[in-house]
Protein backbone atom coordinates (compact mmCIF):
# COMPACT_ATOMS: atom_id res chain seq x y z
CA UNK A 1 0.00 0.00 0.00
CA UNK A 2 3.35 2.33 1.04
CA UNK A 3 4.04 2.43 -2.83
CA UNK A 4 0.50 4.34 -3.78
CA UNK A 5 2.87 7.49 -2.20
CA UNK A 6 5.12 7.34 -5.19
CA UNK A 7 2.26 6.82 -7.88
CA UNK A 8 2.29 9.90 -9.58
CA UNK A 9 -1.43 9.34 -10.12
CA UNK A 10 -2.28 10.02 -6.60
CA UNK A 11 0.67 13.09 -5.81
CA UNK A 12 -1.19 14.76 -3.68
CA UNK A 13 -0.46 18.07 -5.31
CA UNK A 14 -2.80 17.39 -7.89
CA UNK A 15 -5.68 17.38 -5.41
CA UNK A 16 -4.81 20.28 -3.35
CA UNK A 17 -2.97 18.89 -0.78
CA UNK A 18 0.13 20.62 -0.24
CA UNK A 19 3.11 21.37 2.19
CA UNK A 20 1.83 22.52 5.47
CA UNK A 21 -1.82 22.02 7.09
CA UNK A 22 -4.64 21.99 4.16
CA UNK A 23 -7.72 22.88 5.36
CA UNK A 24 -9.84 19.95 4.18
CA UNK A 25 -13.48 18.72 4.96
CA UNK A 26 -12.58 14.87 6.01
CA UNK A 27 -15.61 12.50 5.66
CA UNK A 28 -15.96 9.05 7.25
CA UNK A 29 -18.48 6.08 7.60
CA UNK A 30 -19.98 4.33 10.05
CA UNK A 31 -22.77 1.99 10.57
CA UNK A 32 -25.06 5.14 11.24
CA UNK A 33 -23.93 6.72 7.50
CA UNK A 34 -21.49 9.25 6.60
CA UNK A 35 -19.88 12.34 8.11
CA UNK A 36 -18.37 15.01 7.24
CA UNK A 37 -16.45 17.60 9.63
CA UNK A 38 -13.66 20.47 9.19
CA UNK A 39 -9.91 18.66 9.70
CA UNK A 40 -6.72 20.24 8.53
CA UNK A 41 -4.38 17.61 6.55
CA UNK A 42 -0.73 18.13 7.56
CA UNK A 43 2.09 17.38 4.47
CA UNK A 44 5.62 17.64 4.78
CA UNK A 45 8.61 15.50 3.00
CA UNK A 46 7.93 12.77 5.80
CA UNK A 47 4.71 12.35 4.34
CA UNK A 48 0.74 12.95 5.05
CA UNK A 49 -0.98 12.93 8.64
CA UNK A 50 -3.64 13.42 10.65
CA UNK A 51 -4.37 14.71 14.42
CA UNK A 52 -8.12 13.74 15.31
CA UNK A 53 -9.13 14.64 18.58
CA UNK A 54 -10.85 11.72 21.07
CA UNK A 55 -14.79 11.98 21.59
CA UNK A 56 -15.04 13.38 18.11
CA UNK A 57 -17.07 11.51 15.52
CA UNK A 58 -14.52 11.66 12.93
CA UNK A 59 -11.99 9.54 15.87
CA UNK A 60 -14.92 7.06 16.35
CA UNK A 61 -15.07 6.23 12.47
CA UNK A 62 -11.78 5.99 11.93
CA UNK A 63 -11.07 3.34 15.16
CA UNK A 64 -13.93 1.41 13.54
CA UNK A 65 -12.44 1.87 9.38
CA UNK A 66 -9.33 3.18 9.48
CA UNK A 67 -10.06 5.35 5.74
CA UNK A 68 -11.09 8.65 5.18
CA UNK A 69 -11.54 10.99 2.60
CA UNK A 70 -10.42 14.38 2.00
CA UNK A 71 -12.34 17.04 0.30
CA UNK A 72 -11.24 20.51 -1.09
CA UNK A 73 -14.18 22.87 -0.86
CA UNK A 74 -14.37 26.40 -1.67
CA UNK A 75 -18.29 26.95 -0.59
CA UNK A 76 -17.60 28.52 2.99
CA UNK A 77 -20.96 27.60 4.44
CA UNK A 78 -19.59 24.14 3.93
CA UNK A 79 -16.95 25.13 6.75
CA UNK A 80 -19.28 27.00 8.78
CA UNK A 81 -21.90 24.08 8.75
CA UNK A 82 -19.51 21.09 9.39
CA UNK A 83 -17.91 22.85 12.22
CA UNK A 84 -21.03 22.56 14.04
CA UNK A 85 -23.81 19.68 12.72
CA UNK A 86 -23.37 17.30 9.89
CA UNK A 87 -24.03 17.58 6.63
CA UNK A 88 -27.43 16.59 4.43
CA UNK A 89 -27.39 13.05 3.24
CA UNK A 90 -28.23 14.86 -0.15
CA UNK A 91 -24.73 16.47 0.12
CA UNK A 92 -22.63 13.29 -0.44
CA UNK A 93 -21.52 11.26 -3.33
CA UNK A 94 -20.76 7.43 -2.70
CA UNK A 95 -17.27 6.35 -4.30
CA UNK A 96 -16.50 2.63 -4.35
CA UNK A 97 -12.84 1.24 -3.26
CA UNK A 98 -12.20 -2.01 -3.55
CA UNK A 99 -15.62 -3.30 -3.23
CA UNK A 100 -16.67 -1.08 -0.12
CA UNK A 101 -18.82 2.26 -0.25
CA UNK A 102 -17.28 5.34 0.51
CA UNK A 103 -18.72 9.10 1.20
CA UNK A 104 -16.91 12.25 -0.43
CA UNK A 105 -18.55 15.79 -0.99
CA UNK A 106 -20.86 15.67 -3.92
CA UNK A 107 -19.75 19.69 -4.21
CA UNK A 108 -16.17 19.53 -3.40
CA UNK A 109 -13.38 20.69 -5.78
CA UNK A 110 -11.40 17.16 -5.47
CA UNK A 111 -10.84 14.44 -2.98
CA UNK A 112 -8.23 12.21 -1.57
CA UNK A 113 -9.09 8.48 -0.07
CA UNK A 114 -6.29 8.13 2.21
CA UNK A 115 -5.93 4.64 4.66
CA UNK A 116 -5.30 5.82 7.66
CA UNK A 117 -1.87 3.71 8.71
CA UNK A 118 0.02 3.38 12.16
CA UNK A 119 -2.55 4.76 14.34
CA UNK A 120 -0.86 6.58 17.44
CA UNK A 121 -3.01 6.89 20.51
CA UNK A 122 -2.95 9.40 22.68
CA UNK A 123 -4.86 10.63 25.96
CA UNK A 124 -6.67 13.43 23.94
CA UNK A 125 -6.28 12.28 20.12
CA UNK A 126 -5.13 10.24 17.66
CA UNK A 127 -2.50 10.86 15.29
CA UNK A 128 -2.85 8.59 11.95
CA UNK A 129 -0.21 8.09 8.39
CA UNK A 130 -2.54 8.74 5.85
CA UNK A 131 -1.44 6.39 2.49
CA UNK A 132 -3.38 7.72 -0.88
CA UNK A 133 -5.54 5.20 -2.76
CA UNK A 134 -7.73 6.45 -4.95
CA UNK A 135 -8.67 10.20 -5.87
CA UNK A 136 -10.38 12.45 -8.01
CA UNK A 137 -10.08 15.78 -9.47
CA UNK A 138 -13.84 17.06 -9.81
CA UNK A 139 -13.71 20.90 -11.09
CA UNK A 140 -10.48 21.55 -13.08
CA UNK A 141 -11.15 24.84 -13.90
CA UNK A 142 -12.03 26.35 -10.77
CA UNK A 143 -9.81 28.85 -9.84
CA UNK A 144 -10.63 31.42 -6.98
CA UNK A 145 -8.14 34.37 -6.18
CA UNK A 146 -7.85 34.77 -2.14
CA UNK A 147 -10.50 36.25 -0.38
CA UNK A 148 -9.99 37.44 2.99
CA UNK A 149 -13.82 37.28 3.65
CA UNK A 150 -13.41 33.51 2.95
CA UNK A 151 -10.30 33.12 4.66
CA UNK A 152 -11.85 34.74 7.88
CA UNK A 153 -14.89 32.43 7.83
CA UNK A 154 -12.11 29.50 8.11
CA UNK A 155 -10.92 31.37 11.53
CA UNK A 156 -14.17 32.35 12.61
CA UNK A 157 -15.17 29.02 12.67
CA UNK A 158 -12.13 27.94 14.45
CA UNK A 159 -12.46 30.25 17.00
CA UNK A 160 -16.00 29.11 17.39
CA UNK A 161 -15.23 25.99 18.16
CA UNK A 162 -12.02 27.23 21.06
CA UNK A 163 -14.76 29.88 22.38
CA UNK A 164 -17.78 26.86 23.10
CA UNK A 165 -14.46 24.79 24.58
CA UNK A 166 -13.13 27.41 27.01
CA UNK A 167 -16.04 30.20 26.98
CA UNK A 168 -13.38 32.76 26.68
CA UNK A 169 -14.14 36.18 25.72
CA UNK A 170 -10.74 36.28 23.90
CA UNK A 171 -12.18 33.94 21.35
CA UNK A 172 -15.49 36.10 20.70
CA UNK A 173 -13.22 39.16 20.11
CA UNK A 174 -11.36 37.16 17.15
CA UNK A 175 -14.63 36.38 16.27
CA UNK A 176 -15.88 39.83 15.54
CA UNK A 177 -12.70 40.99 14.43
CA UNK A 178 -13.01 38.07 11.39
CA UNK A 179 -16.96 39.13 11.09
CA UNK A 180 -15.78 42.44 10.56
CA UNK A 181 -13.15 41.33 7.40
CA UNK A 182 -16.28 38.89 6.25
CA UNK A 183 -18.66 41.82 5.98
CA UNK A 184 -16.12 43.91 4.23
CA UNK A 185 -14.26 41.42 2.10
CA UNK A 186 -17.09 38.76 1.62
CA UNK A 187 -19.22 37.79 -1.16
CA UNK A 188 -23.06 37.03 -0.41
CA UNK A 189 -22.06 33.42 0.33
CA UNK A 190 -19.41 34.54 2.86
CA UNK A 191 -21.74 36.78 4.28
CA UNK A 192 -24.29 34.19 4.44
CA UNK A 193 -22.05 31.46 6.06
CA UNK A 194 -21.24 34.08 8.80
CA UNK A 195 -24.92 34.46 9.79
CA UNK A 196 -25.32 31.04 9.47
CA UNK A 197 -22.34 30.60 12.15
CA UNK A 198 -23.76 32.86 14.32
CA UNK A 199 -27.24 31.03 14.20
CA UNK A 200 -25.08 28.10 15.44
CA UNK A 201 -23.40 29.64 18.28
CA UNK A 202 -26.85 30.50 19.28
CA UNK A 203 -28.88 26.88 19.10
CA UNK A 204 -25.89 25.29 20.66
CA UNK A 205 -25.49 27.57 23.43
CA UNK B 1 -17.07 47.96 -25.17
CA UNK B 2 -19.53 47.62 -22.36
CA UNK B 3 -20.74 44.44 -24.02
CA UNK B 4 -18.03 42.16 -23.55
CA UNK B 5 -19.52 42.46 -19.62
CA UNK B 6 -22.00 39.85 -20.87
CA UNK B 7 -19.36 37.89 -23.24
CA UNK B 8 -19.45 34.66 -21.45
CA UNK B 9 -16.13 33.71 -22.91
CA UNK B 10 -15.00 36.62 -20.51
CA UNK B 11 -16.77 36.29 -17.58
CA UNK B 12 -14.70 37.06 -14.47
CA UNK B 13 -16.03 33.79 -12.60
CA UNK B 14 -13.98 31.69 -14.85
CA UNK B 15 -10.85 33.45 -14.04
CA UNK B 16 -11.07 33.58 -10.09
CA UNK B 17 -12.44 36.91 -9.92
CA UNK B 18 -15.71 35.74 -7.64
CA UNK B 19 -18.22 38.20 -5.27
CA UNK B 20 -16.25 40.48 -3.17
CA UNK B 21 -13.02 41.67 -3.10
CA UNK B 22 -10.30 39.27 -4.91
CA UNK B 23 -6.86 39.87 -3.81
CA UNK B 24 -4.60 39.89 -6.99
CA UNK B 25 -1.86 40.94 -8.10
CA UNK B 26 -2.55 44.04 -10.24
CA UNK B 27 0.04 44.90 -13.02
CA UNK B 28 -0.15 48.16 -15.13
CA UNK B 29 2.49 49.67 -17.67
CA UNK B 30 4.04 52.97 -17.89
CA UNK B 31 7.01 54.08 -20.43
CA UNK B 32 9.51 53.21 -17.77
CA UNK B 33 8.26 49.64 -17.82
CA UNK B 34 5.86 47.34 -16.24
CA UNK B 35 4.73 47.28 -12.19
CA UNK B 36 3.29 44.79 -10.41
CA UNK B 37 1.28 45.73 -6.67
CA UNK B 38 -1.40 43.58 -4.61
CA UNK B 39 -4.71 45.01 -4.74
CA UNK B 40 -8.57 44.26 -3.94
CA UNK B 41 -10.70 44.08 -7.26
CA UNK B 42 -13.85 44.91 -6.35
CA UNK B 43 -17.26 42.92 -7.51
CA UNK B 44 -20.58 42.82 -6.37
CA UNK B 45 -24.09 42.72 -8.86
CA UNK B 46 -23.44 46.60 -10.30
CA UNK B 47 -20.18 45.26 -11.96
CA UNK B 48 -16.61 45.28 -11.18
CA UNK B 49 -14.88 48.36 -9.57
CA UNK B 50 -10.96 48.96 -8.48
CA UNK B 51 -9.81 51.89 -5.78
CA UNK B 52 -6.15 52.81 -6.14
CA UNK B 53 -4.95 55.53 -3.79
CA UNK B 54 -2.76 58.42 -4.96
CA UNK B 55 1.02 58.51 -4.66
CA UNK B 56 1.12 54.49 -5.68
CA UNK B 57 3.06 53.85 -9.26
CA UNK B 58 -0.55 52.03 -10.37
CA UNK B 59 -2.44 55.52 -9.91
CA UNK B 60 -0.09 57.02 -12.18
CA UNK B 61 0.02 54.25 -14.54
CA UNK B 62 -3.89 53.76 -15.02
CA UNK B 63 -4.10 58.26 -15.29
CA UNK B 64 -1.75 57.64 -17.86
CA UNK B 65 -2.94 54.19 -19.47
CA UNK B 66 -6.16 53.55 -18.40
CA UNK B 67 -5.70 49.42 -18.32
CA UNK B 68 -4.94 46.78 -16.15
CA UNK B 69 -4.29 43.09 -15.63
CA UNK B 70 -5.77 41.63 -12.03
CA UNK B 71 -3.58 38.34 -11.78
CA UNK B 72 -4.59 35.46 -9.57
CA UNK B 73 -1.23 34.09 -7.83
CA UNK B 74 -1.06 31.17 -5.52
CA UNK B 75 2.49 31.97 -4.92
CA UNK B 76 2.83 33.62 -1.30
CA UNK B 77 6.43 35.09 -2.09
CA UNK B 78 4.94 36.85 -4.76
CA UNK B 79 2.65 39.06 -2.19
CA UNK B 80 5.37 39.89 -0.01
CA UNK B 81 7.60 40.86 -3.08
CA UNK B 82 5.34 43.50 -4.71
CA UNK B 83 4.01 44.47 -1.35
CA UNK B 84 7.30 46.12 -1.26
CA UNK B 85 9.07 45.92 -4.55
CA UNK B 86 8.67 45.56 -7.89
CA UNK B 87 8.72 42.46 -9.36
CA UNK B 88 12.07 41.29 -11.62
CA UNK B 89 11.72 42.32 -15.57
CA UNK B 90 11.76 38.35 -15.96
CA UNK B 91 8.73 37.79 -13.90
CA UNK B 92 6.42 39.04 -16.52
CA UNK B 93 5.09 38.25 -19.65
CA UNK B 94 3.95 40.05 -22.43
CA UNK B 95 0.52 39.86 -23.99
CA UNK B 96 -0.80 41.93 -26.80
CA UNK B 97 -4.62 43.81 -26.97
CA UNK B 98 -5.53 45.41 -30.02
CA UNK B 99 -1.84 45.56 -30.60
CA UNK B 100 -0.18 47.10 -27.83
CA UNK B 101 1.85 45.32 -25.16
CA UNK B 102 0.70 44.62 -21.77
CA UNK B 103 2.36 42.53 -19.36
CA UNK B 104 1.19 40.04 -17.03
CA UNK B 105 2.56 37.71 -14.79
CA UNK B 106 4.78 35.22 -16.17
CA UNK B 107 3.48 32.29 -13.08
CA UNK B 108 0.62 33.50 -12.18
CA UNK B 109 -2.67 31.33 -12.37
CA UNK B 110 -4.89 33.16 -14.73
CA UNK B 111 -5.15 36.75 -15.72
CA UNK B 112 -7.72 39.43 -16.99
CA UNK B 113 -7.29 42.78 -18.40
CA UNK B 114 -8.97 45.28 -18.09
CA UNK B 115 -9.94 48.66 -19.29
CA UNK B 116 -10.72 51.50 -16.63
CA UNK B 117 -13.53 53.23 -17.44
CA UNK B 118 -15.40 56.58 -15.40
CA UNK B 119 -12.44 56.93 -13.75
CA UNK B 120 -13.60 59.11 -10.37
CA UNK B 121 -11.10 61.05 -8.75
CA UNK B 122 -11.06 62.39 -4.79
CA UNK B 123 -8.47 63.67 -2.67
CA UNK B 124 -7.03 60.18 -1.73
CA UNK B 125 -8.05 57.90 -4.65
CA UNK B 126 -9.95 57.30 -7.79
CA UNK B 127 -12.42 54.53 -8.35
CA UNK B 128 -12.57 53.21 -11.49
CA UNK B 129 -15.13 50.70 -13.57
CA UNK B 130 -12.85 47.33 -14.56
CA UNK B 131 -14.56 46.42 -18.29
CA UNK B 132 -13.14 42.86 -19.24
CA UNK B 133 -11.44 42.71 -22.54
CA UNK B 134 -9.14 39.65 -22.72
CA UNK B 135 -8.04 36.78 -20.36
CA UNK B 136 -6.63 33.65 -20.06
CA UNK B 137 -6.77 30.89 -17.64
CA UNK B 138 -3.08 29.06 -17.91
CA UNK B 139 -3.09 26.55 -14.80
CA UNK B 140 -6.73 25.14 -15.39
CA UNK B 141 -5.31 22.36 -13.19
CA UNK B 142 -4.17 24.73 -10.29
CA UNK B 143 -6.43 23.62 -7.14
CA UNK B 144 -5.16 24.31 -3.28
CA UNK B 145 -6.80 23.21 -0.26
CA UNK B 146 -6.72 26.68 2.06
CA UNK B 147 -3.97 26.99 4.31
CA UNK B 148 -4.31 29.34 6.89
CA UNK B 149 -0.36 29.78 7.00
CA UNK B 150 -1.10 31.64 3.44
CA UNK B 151 -4.01 33.27 3.65
CA UNK B 152 -2.26 34.98 7.53
CA UNK B 153 1.16 35.99 4.66
CA UNK B 154 -1.50 38.35 2.78
CA UNK B 155 -2.99 39.49 6.46
CA UNK B 156 0.32 40.22 7.68
CA UNK B 157 1.67 42.15 4.24
CA UNK B 158 -1.59 44.36 4.76
CA UNK B 159 -0.63 44.80 8.39
CA UNK B 160 3.06 45.72 7.45
CA UNK B 161 1.98 48.48 5.23
CA UNK B 162 -0.38 49.95 7.52
CA UNK B 163 2.89 49.60 10.63
CA UNK B 164 4.50 51.19 7.83
CA UNK B 165 2.03 54.06 6.97
CA UNK B 166 1.46 54.54 10.64
CA UNK B 167 3.78 53.07 12.81
CA UNK B 168 1.27 51.49 15.18
CA UNK B 169 2.04 48.55 17.66
CA UNK B 170 -1.40 47.88 16.70
CA UNK B 171 -0.19 46.26 13.48
CA UNK B 172 3.21 44.84 14.62
CA UNK B 173 1.06 42.65 16.77
CA UNK B 174 -1.60 41.58 14.55
CA UNK B 175 1.55 40.50 12.18
CA UNK B 176 3.00 38.70 15.05
CA UNK B 177 -0.36 36.91 15.50
CA UNK B 178 -0.47 35.80 11.89
CA UNK B 179 3.52 34.58 11.84
CA UNK B 180 2.20 32.31 14.30
CA UNK B 181 -0.21 30.98 11.93
CA UNK B 182 2.37 31.11 9.23
CA UNK B 183 4.68 28.98 11.13
CA UNK B 184 2.18 26.29 12.26
CA UNK B 185 -0.13 25.97 9.00
CA UNK B 186 2.35 27.00 6.30
CA UNK B 187 4.33 25.09 3.99
CA UNK B 188 7.95 26.04 3.01
CA UNK B 189 7.33 28.63 0.92
CA UNK B 190 5.03 30.22 3.33
CA UNK B 191 7.33 30.37 5.76
CA UNK B 192 9.90 32.29 3.25
CA UNK B 193 7.17 34.33 2.44
CA UNK B 194 7.30 35.30 6.43
CA UNK B 195 11.75 35.63 6.14
CA UNK B 196 10.82 37.62 3.44
CA UNK B 197 8.52 39.94 4.84
CA UNK B 198 10.46 40.67 7.43
CA UNK B 199 13.90 40.79 5.70
CA UNK B 200 11.80 43.87 3.34
CA UNK B 201 10.25 45.90 7.21
CA UNK B 202 14.04 46.27 8.25
CA UNK B 203 15.61 47.38 5.09
CA UNK B 204 12.11 49.66 4.55
CA UNK B 205 12.71 51.02 8.25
Amino acid sequence: MKSSMHNPHLAPEKYGIMDGISECIVTTISSKGPNAAPMGIIKNSNGIKIRVFKGSKTYGNIMNFPFLAANVVYDPKIYTMTTFSNLERSQFDTIVYEDVEFPVLKDGISWMLFECNNLQKSSQSLVADLIPVKAKLSHIDAVRAPNRGFNSVLEACIHATRYQLTGSQKYLDLMQYHAEIIRKCGGKTEKEALDQLYRFMKTNK
